[in-house]
């Protein structure tokens, strides 16, 4: 991997920079997990340096440093914001520089948040309408949000901003249904996506594909395209959850890809010329142990590993 | 008001007694709110010591400090769990010492921790048939957690921990139904309850009521036969919301009797036996600044404004 020139965030260059902010690198449950006494969520709660706590899973994006979009919005959200001064409302006002929530599929983890942010509304939300008519027509405490939620099309662009500086397209990735839904629907491409969000000042663009059940050749293709990825990290090994709890369903089951074993992401992650981080980390990831062997191993190859507020300009 | 005589909680005496923990002492929204950047927001956000932060409402109980149940579990409960170290994991284990959660109407700000609780389901939940089934009949979302929901009458004796030390009932109280309920049902008395916690051991009484439209002679006979008291102080005037914003609702229409005025609960609760708390404190309240006349208004009434963390052993 060749990691492309990124000017710090700090940079005073007036060239037009993307700006993301990772809100959450956990997946659903975060770093501790309420209901988890796991070493690694032992060590998190007692504040250890090489397992820092983690949210659940969020991006921040912004064209100016001023105003921002998200791509989904996690439980944990009204946290989130809390810790990031640039999305704090201005003084004396209720006017929050938030544009734009992208949501990428109606797992809890990335759409309970949306009902965190439900008073006001001064925002919009964007999703296929599949993902937006399935929470809205199913959940009467969706349809609070529903004056505020516009749909779009796989791979129709969407401004984030007012000044249309940057776009989103989502994109189809193979996964499945979350659990609330089964039975409901049946899985469609719509259900599950990623996002392409490009600047369109700079062409450049930033993948974030925190869902990733099998790496195939069109997802690899949008990774292959972009200039920063942000891919599904949630499992290191396929049995993760087995060795700790037999008869536990594997990583694909659970529609996300391990790292490393057969149909491993990291070799083919390993080989783009974009810079790459895994996120969307669950507790039970090795790689959540700064010093473990795993993570030394993932980061040899040039890849990184998200961290709660890791912040780059693109 | 004649305080009562209550131990601390680090008490050592063998002496039954029941154990309370103040998880959230705000209303929806919490303070600071995500989008709010009036004086009182703009203050806990920059960390004054007058003007604590505070997450959104809930309670917790225990007859022995080592297992717990919760009155609500709000959207903030993650957090809230995270800064309690009686409700965490038993380390090794998923093993989390929370019995029941008791939810006393269907307000988003008492039950979407529901949903951030939703893994493994160690607890029970527990309602009154008309909550469970407005919230579980119309949202695909809160169906996940059917298995551990059980129902209860109005004033019925419910156990909230596996010995029966503790009992809970839920009483009727004058409300409203949430924004997203509207039109789906009519109001019943079902819908919005407080709940009287007794302690079998010792006959001692907490009453919870986080909504209080009016302060009628039932809730007041409740009041009258507790020794400790957390009551709806959303509002300190019935005309806050309008003072900011020209039209808005005032406190009565938003199913909470304001503090002081007409029809204020002040003069009542300074005049019982019970120790009482204003809790639920929405984020245009006075009260929120320690250092207020206000405040100070209401302390001198012999009546306490609960903080986050606040602990009482009764």
């Amino acid at each position: 991997m060749l990691p492309v020139a990124m000017s710090s965030p700090s940079s005073t260059s007036s060239a037009p920079t993307l700006r993301v902010r990772v809100l959450g690198s956990a997946a659903g449950g975060g770093l501790p997990q309420w209901n988890c006494g796991c070493p690694q969520c032992a060590r998190a709660r007692a504040g250890d340096p090489d397992v820092p706590s983690r949210s659940q899973p969020s991006l921040a994006v912004s064209a100016d440093g001023r105003r921002w979009s998200l791509v989904n919005a996690s439980p944990d959200v009204r946290d989130q914001l809390a810790r990031f001064p640039a999305l704090h409302p201005r003084p004396g006002t209720r006017d929050v520089p938030l544009d734009t929530i992208v949501v990428t599929n109606p797992d809890l983890d990335h759409v309970l948040g949306l009902l965190i942010l439900r008073e006001a509304l001064p925002h919009r939300i964007v999703s296929t309408a599949f993902v937006r008519d399935l929470l809205l027509d199913h959940n009467a405490v969706y349809r609070l949000l529903e004056p505020a939620w516009g749909v779009t099309r796989l791979d129709q662009p969407i401004d984030l901003d007012r000044e249309g500086q940057i776009e989103a397209r989502l994109f189809p990735i193979p996964g499945k249904l979350p659990t609330w839904a089964s039975g409901l629907a049946a899985n469609r491409p719509e259900a599950t996506t990623g996002v392409r969000i490009t600047d369109r000042r700079t062409g450049r663009r930033l993948v974030y594909a925190p869902g990733v059940q099998s790496l195939e050749a069109a997802t690899l293709a949008e990774f292959e395209a972009a200039d920063l990825v942000f891919s599904d990290g949630t499992f290191f090994r396929a049995d993760e959850l087995e060795r700790l709890r037999p008869g536990a369903p594997d990583a694909f089951a659970m529609g996300h890809a391990p790292i490393t074993g057969a149909r491993g992401t990291l070799p083919q992650l390993a080989g783009l010329r974009a810079r790459v981080f895994y996120t969307h980390l669950n507790n039970t990831n090795p790689l959540l142990d700064a010093a473990s062997e795993e993570a030394a191993v993932v980061t040899r190859t040039g890849v990184g590993i998200a961290n709660d507020g890791l912040e780059l300009a693109l």
